[in-house]
């Protein structure tokens, strides 16, 4: 006989393609879709809703380190973007580009563009040119420093290869940009920045992160440091979740942002800046979730409970669902991090079974059904999404609101601990070079990756870029924290044998 | 001996040119400023702050009323904007075109437009096309009904004549778009959005509005009803202040969202869209300012109370310091509207009546004053922003602490009753043609336009056009309260004689 496979919400599986799985769990919990414009996504309201919340988290731990929201132009003049060369060439392959600023009919009735403009305008890719001009306005002496500004923005980035969340023409994002009259003012500035991304990574999404510095040739155009945190998903590959970076005099001098010091020398001021966008939602489906679907961290949940009536076998439904309705107002009183217990009732008219799994692919923490039988013991049955699926118990209504918060960081604490321990399975000190390859080499052209390798490296970009070429396997960081690339400070680089500050992380990456 | 000009802290005043006095208010408060991209205005941290509180409690009303917000592609493909005849033709004179998709050198070595699209890109003026499209896929019975969306977004409409706030080519709304099964369920959305904007504008703007529909010609492109809230400014203009639209099934039929209804029938669905954006901020200043700057409702400013605390005279100023920020915190423990109290201390070095001004020009409803005497006395030296800037007085902390929110709801209803007041001496009911030209002669050129007069009309839209060009005056709405349009139902119109529905309202606007 044949064995059966266990049926899953989702086709493929994370073992069967992991790619078109993403996708699939993407579209199976109604997140986001993609649109007629090449590249740009439509964000549904249950991924919007996860946005809306990482928006308000971080909007929060900016604010509590002085930053203010302020709003600039759409739009950059092509000459802006001209005045930081290496800016500039980072960008110029992948800019949507506006020539005209009329339609009109020609002689065949068509819409054709009409009133040429001048100089053509970028829609920004990101915002240091445009949001440095502002700069060089506000700023005229150390008084007016440091100004620390954020941006919640569409930004588009021309996308030949777009995917759901993680690659798209047009995403959103936020972008911090920061001017100060010290380079050690703007490279600590970065730093709390990164700190505030690694915690936001795993406070809030559950995700543990490696806080690194980017090689040279990995840095943001124009910058003369960047930081990221690096995320591995479920396929073992790598994620950047978060950039910040120190942008040295490279700005400020293009754009003649200046400032009179204390004694009234005039200087140019040093400035950073940072941003996260939707991709983190990407992140967040490609690390925690399974093949039934999206799973949540509760912290992030735009609903943390759903409850489900059962009404077939009821003479009452009614009754229940006004019982329903009292356990909804109940739980809604309780906190759970910042905000309420948020609870959705669904009485749509669909059989139990088909209603149940539509939550489940939507990942939400918490289900419990209430049927004439729970109502009447004053019970409810419970699932929580981190369990299989038909693991459910009956619980006391008193008990369950008394423990539900409990369950819900539960479930978070759980979730971080499996992406922990995922990471620290896959994560290897290498080294010889043989291994390095031999770690590397199974993943060729299959779905899974060899995970992260902690290798010894002289710095010698030209190695970096034979790597690539042989494995598809870049350097993600050089960790901030020696431990985290496998400790022991200075050695041999694997691939050359010349001296090796630390080891830095190795891995493929979205 | 000539008699010394009161000096007020705003040049001119609005008596002496109310366009140029606006640009003054918006420049002295810190709100906004002009950037290098033809007519997109920079919005600076405290006028963006004042857009996030609008945004917040509108969104409340909106979720509050079973809206979901969601996000749509910036880029709209010109061949959805032509779908809907109507609609084309109110945006093609005035859209921003993305021809191409990067930059390329050309032989001179100069960047050029490269990457030609095969379909030029629309940058969205509004987005009912590219939402209609993903409604067409989302709905097929008619369990799918209603959708009921909301997008938060920056939207483009070449504007040759700028202005900030009232009128940019870049502008941030936000844009619900819903659709139904029947027309009447459509209608009553339309409805329950005005009455949404009426509220939001009442209760928390400070600012009277004449809930109204459009005539014909003012209707939104596309439209088959649009209704308006209409406010006065100082200037008395009028200004519109958030329109509803009732889309019949125009862009149904033209997009293909249709359904099958409880009987397995095919039908177009009812759609509709609303929309309110950063013109508010721009109502608010023109509505409630004075010659010494911004006024603003305590419902929407971003800060309720700024302490300054007068260090120069005392030899622990550290103290006073301590004191404050005590003071501060018990402030932020109180409730007042949605939220706590909010508190700004300022201690920057600064003469202390250059610090008060400062504030008053940002419009801050309550300044208090700490120096050692008031410390000693514990009490505070208080003024309002809706008083002269010279009127303070002394009050035991306790008092103040007790008093503050009453305080501040005082001042929120102040400047209701101010703004009705302004209406309605403003507001005439005028009966004959002569004293319809007479109301509005006096505004020819100059900076007072002659305020809201409610007046008989045939329908006749020839008639609207002679009056618009003889007095730049336009119908503002057809009240639908016919009580705001003078009351007493039908009548005659004062043009032609023949027989009027009710009066509509007649103004200039902006």
């Amino acid at each position: 006989m044949k064995k059966q496979r266990a049926s899953t919400a989702i086709t493929p599986t994370r073992a069967e393609n992991y790619p078109e799985w993403f996708q699939q769990v993407v579209r199976a919990a109604d997140l986001a879709e993609s649109s007629p414009v090449r590249g740009c996504m439509v964000i549904k309201p249950w991924g919007y809703a996860i946005w809306e919340n990482i928006q308000r988290l971080l909007d929060g731990m900016f604010r509590e380190t002085g930053h203010k929201n302020a709003y600039f132009p759409l739009f950059i003049p092509k000459s802006f973007l001209e005045k930081e060369a290496k800016h500039v060439k980072g960008f110029v392959k992948e800019c949507a580009v506006v020539t005209h600023h009329r339609l009109e009919e020609n002689s065949e009735g068509e819409l054709v563009p009409a009133g040429k403009l001048e100089e053509p305008l970028i829609v920004r890719p990101t915002s240091e040119t445009i949001i440095g001009d502002s700069f060089s306005r506000w700023i005229s002496s150390y008084r007016d420093l440091p100004i620390l500004i954020n941006q919640w923005a569409n930004v588009v980035r021309w996308e030949l290869r777009p995917r759901l969340f993680l690659r798209t023409t047009e995403f959103l994002w936020q972008e911090g940009h920061t001017a100060h009259a010290t380079a050690e003012e703007a490279l600590a500035e970065t730093h709390t920045i990164h700190g505030i991304y690694a915690r936001f990574a795993e406070e809030f999404m559950a995700l543990p992160v490696i806080k690194g510095e980017k090689t040279p040739a990995e840095r943001f155009p124009g910058a003369e440091r960047t930081f990221s945190i690096e995320a591995m998903m479920q396929d073992r590959k790598a994620l950047q979740a978060g950039t910040s970076h120190f942008l040295g005099q490279n700005f400020s001098k293009a754009q003649k942002i200046r400032f009179l010091d204390d004694t009234g020398k005039q200087k140019y001021a040093w400035t950073t800046s940072w941003g996260v966008s939707t991709r983190l939602v990407g992140a967040l489906v490609m690390a925690h979730s399974d093949d039934n679907g999206l799973v949540l961290p509760p912290r992030l949940a735009p609903a943390h409970i759903v409850i489900l009536p059962i009404l077939f076998k009821s003479d009452r439904p009614d009754l229940i669902l006004e019982h329903c309705q009292k356990l909804k107002d109940a739980l809604q009183e309780l906190k759970f991090g910042d905000r309420n217990v948020e609870v959705e009732i669904d009485n749509r008219e669909l059989r139990g079974g088909e209603k149940a799994w539509s939550w489940i692919k939507k990942g939400v923490p918490i289900r419990v059904e209430i049927g004439p039988r729970d109502m009447a013991s004053d019970s409810v049955f419970l699932a929580r999404r981190d369990q299989a699926p038909h693991e459910k118990r009956s619980l006391p209504t008193g008990e369950f609101l008394e423990t539900v918060t409990c369950i819900l960081t539960e479930i978070q604490d759980g979730l971080m601990e499996r992406a922990r321990r995922l990471r620290s399975e896959n994560t290897q000190i290498l080294n010889s070079r043989a291994s390095f390859y031999e770690f590397f080499k199974d993943s060729q052209g299959g779905s899974g990756a060899g995970g992260f390798a902690l290798a010894h490296w002289s710095g010698d970009e030209t190695i970096a870029e034979q790597v690539q070429k042989d494995l598809q396997v870049t350097i993600r960081c050089i960790p901030l924290d020696d431990n985290e690339g496998g400790g022991g400070g200075a050695g041999t680089c694997i691939f050359s044998g010349q001296p090796s500050p630390q080891r830095v992380v190795w891995a493929k990456a979205y």
